[in-house]
């Protein structure tokens, strides 16, 4: 085990949860996300840990005073990494807590997971530049990627209002598009909708307005990660996109998977971070020996859909894409804390930074359907013979991503599954 | 009176507050803004009503049972209307409670005003054809106004976290340039820094996601409006806003001016909406013979600039520029809650509907140095042989405004002060 690597981490592990022992479980002992819920018997969101198949409820176990997950993301660093000390401690095989912690567990089945915490502002960047170069090669094909990319995170502020939960439909947005060779827009439906895979980087502790946030300290201010599928509807981006970027093309919703892996369970899956030959270095304020070594994660993505027609034939879901994070991104989450912070911009607990959608650097990896169909112009061929440019009415798209590495247990992201409807 | 204008719009109205008969006075009987203020010996934030040089304590004056601002702007407006009146009927001259509000009463000079109300999501237009016109022939030369701006109210989601109450200071934010004629960008403070002038809606009543608000409800949606700047760094606007809009340009500051003042308050200063003529109609969901008729208000807006040689010559500030909203904008309020929601994305109470920088129709009413100064190139003199070509560090900037109509009382909406430090 490295330095960073503590007992928590232990591959030996287990807990009396037997269901988190199970093989590909997302939440054994070793994971610990945050997350909050409710159910039927107990309305009020409160602050929960994914074992297994259950929840643990921090406040009925004792571990925490409050049920505002916010507040827990404020803490030290230090803090949590002693209350996720104790709550390994207390789920661990022949734990004297067992008895108590047992009146404290609910069944995930049983109950309503919630968007994590209160997003106050969500960022979102743009840090795949396999996504950027085929994207931009269909907005701008004489010019895909621009001048700046490799020197500054893109990044752009979204809509926090409109971030649901898993499992939550979604109606398809109406906005204004200019069909091609007519001189007037026209109001209607989305014709081109689609998803975009992306990772959430849950903000913790905040920094101050005129503070920035160094690359040495950058990690310190993140809370954890969650999947995040931010839907796109790409005919309205289209035409509205123009000088001020993406608006109503965007912000009709975006679903965020409801479990926070924390920065401490991603320790044993961090990789190297290095920029293809010829590449230019980052400036100084972006760059910092440690992000080089290990400010990278190799958290595996993929991308499932099944139609209504699928369900109705009990067919599963089928794959679309599958990809890493470490292959798809040019900037590590601590530039993106750094760089988002550089001019003093203040982040708060709870604040979500999007990862852009993540593309790998083959087709095979892309991140959303405009680059998979080729701006539509290809559409998928489903196995029951149904077709996809973009997404149709009662689609229900499903993020999943999990990571693994040699001497740890593997651990998963869970889901952020969301349905369109008419 | 029209049927819109009550009671308290009466221009004969006349409160016990006498600083509020004062000629020039912002907050007569007629305006009754809503805001939220501490006091030393009371820390705790809570709301008041602005009227002449004192602050009504609502709670203390028996007239709301909540401290949080957000739930009173979630009311319906019927219920909005009802407390105004209330407010009116109390602080007006030989009302029986002036005895038992005196004791409600707080100068305005002896507390704290904070950010009106708690913003969850800031929305920034660009309603101004003028000043879209002026900037875009400044980075797109040959392609200043772009096909959709006659159609889209273009938007984009800026910060909220950094939106700071009139008064507080903030720093020169730092970022990343390309020098012209150099192949790497560089990091520093920015040498292009500059304001824009514009109005802020603030959202009432909210909409659930997916439900679209019609031209016909939209101003039901909308509380008040406020002065703001969305302080700009020119400099790294222009290297880093393409492909997905400003950033970090903007997200380091934005000063929002203390009182909201009512939709109702508004009412005597609507005005008629027109395009010039040969502008195409708007589509169906943005128009409403209402909005032609009434959708525009008369605020005339002003500029005013001190510098540090100024204060420490006891200068007065300089008017800088002097526009009107109705002259400015393109768009109405209602037009932007309208096409905000048409995708279905959900608004909510306390959300900031940012007007965009209010550039009248002649070259003095500009609402930016970038404007004013052909981007820099031409500085402005001060009186005391000062130039300016963008903001200096301990320059202040001061937004005001104020509405007048015949037949009605003047109102303002104070000021929006702000100082940039190094």
């Amino acid at each position: 085990m490295t330095a960073e690597l503590n007992e928590t981490h232990d591959p030996a592990l287990r807990s009396w949860v037997t269901s988190a022992d199970q093989p590909d479980c997302d939440f054994p002992i070793q994971n610990l996300p945050f997350g909050t819920f409710s159910t039927a018997g107990r309305r009020e969101a409160r602050i929960g840990v994914a074992i297994g198949n259950k929840i643990l409820d921090l406040q009925q176990a004792g571990l925490v005073d409050t049920d505002d997950m916010n507040a827990l993301m404020a803490f030290e660093p230090q803090k949590m990494t002693a209350l996720r000390a104790l709550i390994s401690q207390g789920l661990a095989q022949s734990s004297a807590r067992q008895p108590d912690w047992e009146a404290a567990l609910v069944d995930q089945s049983a109950a309503t997971l919630h968007v994590p915490c209160r997003i106050g502002d969500y960022t979102d960047f743009y840090t795949s530049v396999h996504h950027a170069t085929t994207v931009g090669k269909q907005f701008r094909p004489d010019n895909p990627l621009l001048p700046n990319y490799k020197w500054v995170p893109i990044g752009y502020h979204g809509r926090a209002s409109s971030i649901i939960p898993s499992g939550q439909a979604f109606k398809r947005p109406h906005g204004q598009t200019r069909p091609p060779g007519t001189a007037a827009p026209v109001l209607g439906p989305s014709m081109r909708l689609d998803y975009e895979l992306e990772l959430g980087w849950f903000m913790g502790q905040g920094n101050a307005l005129g503070q920035p946030v160094n690359m040495a300290d950058a990690e310190r201010h993140i809370f954890g990660v969650a999947l995040f599928n931010d839907w796109s509807a790409r005919d309205i981006q289209g035409w509205e996109y123009q000088p001020l970027g993406p608006f109503l093309s965007k912000n009709f919703a975006s679903t965020i998977s409801p479990w926070m892996v924390t920065m401490e369970a991603l320790a044993p899956f961090r990789t190297a971070f290095s920029r293809p030959e010829g590449d230019p270095e980052p400036l100084a304020y972006l760059d910092a020996r440690r992000n080089r070594e290990a400010g990278a994660f190799s958290i595996t993505l993929e991308v499932l859909l099944q139609t209504e027609r699928m369900r109705s034939e009990s067919m599963p879901e089928v794959r679309l894409s599958k990809t890493n994070m470490a292959s798809a991104a040019y900037w590590t989450p601590a530039q993106l804390v750094a760089h988002h912070t550089v001019n003093g911009c203040n982040l708060r607990p709870g604040d979500l930074l999007g990862s852009g959608t993540l593309s790998g650097p083959t087709s095979s990896e892309a991140g959303s359907l405009m680059e998979l169909t080729a701006g539509g112009k290809v559409p998928i061929a489903l196995p029951n013979g149904e077709k996809r440019s973009f997404l149709e009415d009662n689609d229900t798209l499903i993020l999943r991503g999990w990571c693994e590495a040699p001497g740890a247990v593997r651990i998963g992201l869970g889901e952020a599954r969301g349905t369109v409807v008419g």
